[in-house]
């Protein structure tokens, strides 16, 4: 057992990191939580759809803390057009976010109507930018719930996408078909996973709202699936936070109408918990590669010499704060108010 | 479609009165929901085990109600003697409660020590006294997840008891497998359903304290399978709310180290709410079955002739209730504010 970990440039690749007042409390969060890159998630209110957006915003965010590398994402959208990935891809955004509720939104077919998407996605394969895609679908009350039913890419209709060269990531897997489903991809389709999801299961979240996140926690053999690709050390697997603030409000208070918030909030102790969590399945050996390298040997952003920007973490047993407060927007991180048994130092 | 319905004398074969402050609060709404007899769950703090204890609770519920009939239980528990069951039965104690959380607590061997407790159901056997088993286990974290498994007779140890005659009911079924294990079983076995079962999947109790109760209700498929053996006119399938009143902070508030309390409170709504849902998938026709003949016809409550308290509803658009107040205890019922198509009206 170690008693330090170096860990080089750590990479976040998908973080809700919101704008306003939260994004006041949540950027600073990423650096605290040892990470120097953050993949940005572009489901603002109204969502990011064009390149000036997310200039915009990511400057809202460097505004905030510079020291990190913000790769920004368009939200897909009937207005997105070739031409706009043209110039996204210009100015550096790294990717386009799929959301399954906007697809059914605008059309009839629902998932077949990613065809109407094919003249972007054949520009984003030729300017070699990342489609990213949401593995959820919204449950059909008449037929099945598809609420502990990680969807794979036959459910969302991307299986036969005639385009090989398109890197593709399924977001925040779930299950063990998930898993399955991104180990059978050749080398174009990568997966990430959350720290959260590798310690919650469906008994976890039942009737704890702090809990409570989209995609849900699933069965304890979904999670030891999600285990054993990171023991294994499978390069196309890596850490997206999917860290999502919420108010305490919004999670702590339900009504009759009204359901609390779904998301878990982890950037504040990222990597100290993702460190936690790996060493209790035996994988520690294997923190580098899920929290960095893995991650951006994908996504391209691979170090250079002499930009290694180590975090060092030491055991402890220190608590998680409780709470992080801020002006009209306290926030509970997961596991507030428990001991991880690793800090960042330096 | 009718415009009213008579149903003699309903029976709730499940219902949760409390004690002190909420008695004064629910014990009433058994009545107001169209109730004329009640089988009171033994889970009070303590829990009720003993005659005496019961009938002390019985004298309690009669003074706050003297209208109702009440079918007392006990809390099976080591304590509990074969010479107790007799004296039970002779003070009219209609069953004895199984709840799996006692089997693991006073046992090494989790389920297999139903046996330390063969005694008592010979005697219950002896003297025709019921036994309700609460389909549940405690899930375990290190193997399975048992929170979405709606446990039969295999799963609590009770498939093979050596009495042929005892009368057995498994109690408020949510899966298809349940539904499936009790049709397979002889005249001795039967089953409770709740109302709000016949409503919620899983999907509406994620994140929605107001619907998260015990056993948590499942899938789709597994709600038709409850539906489909109510539109059978099953007679061993009747209705038992499990109406569980909660103060609407307990419900409503979530901290990250506690959730939300489990239950659904129906018993002021239950029979209007019964029709609604059985009218809603075609079963209308069966609810005098469902809500009071096959139930008081396994209990041996059976109406006499000039017995029959008939309950008349008639349409409506009436919404429930936001919540019910009492002095320290504001309860929400199950859709509350939402309209229901049957009323009461004598």
């Amino acid at each position: 057992m170690p008693d330090a970990i170096t860990i080089p440039a750590p990479a976040d690749f998908h973080v809700h990191l919101r704008h306003l007042k939260m994004a006041h409390l949540v950027v600073p969060h990423v650096r605290k939580g040892g990470f120097s890159l953050a993949y940005v998630m572009p489901n603002l209110n109204p969502p990011i759809t064009t390149t000036a957006m997310a200039l915009d915003y990511k400057a809202q965010l460097q505004a905030i803390d510079p020291s990190v590398d913000y790769l920004m994402t368009l939200y897909l959208s009937p207005d997105l057009t070739p031409d706009e990935i043209v110039k996204a891809k210009q100015a550096g955004i790294a990717g386009v976010k799929s959301y399954p509720r906007g697809v059914t939104t605008n059309s009839d077919g629902g998932i077949e109507s990613y065809e109407m998407y094919f003249p972007v996605f054949e520009a984003m394969q030729r300017v070699d930018m990342v489609l990213n895609l949401h593995g959820e679908i919204p449950s059909d009350p008449a037929t099945a719930s598809n609420f502990l039913h990680f969807v794979v890419f036959s459910d969302i209709g991307t299986e036969h996408l005639p385009f090989p060269r398109l890197r593709i990531v399924l977001e925040h897997a779930t299950t063990r078909a998930a898993v399955e489903a991104v180990k059978a991809c050749g080398p174009t389709v990568a997966c990430t996973i959350t720290a959260h999801h590798l310690a919650l299961t469906v008994d976890d979240w039942a009737g704890q709202s702090f809990h409570f996140c989209k995609p849900v926690a699933k069965y304890p053999d979904d999670r030891e699936a999600l285990r054993q690709v990171i023991r294994e050390g499978h390069p196309r697997f890596f850490l997206g936070s999917d860290s999502a603030p919420h108010p305490i409000e919004a999670k702590s208070t339900s009504t009759p109408t009204h359901g609390c918030a779904a998301g878990v909030y982890t950037s504040p102790v990222l990597l100290p918990l993702t460190a936690h969590l790996l060493e209790s399945f035996g994988a520690l050996d294997k923190l580098e590669g899920f929290a960095s390298t893995f991650g951006r040997r994908f996504y391209q952003r691979e170090l250079q010499a002499g930009q290694s920007q180590p975090v060092v973490l030491q055991r402890t047993k220190e608590l998680v704060a409780e709470k992080y407060e801020a002006e009209g927007a306290d926030v509970v991180p997961f596991w507030a108010g428990k001991p991880l048994d690793w800090q960042i130092v330096s």
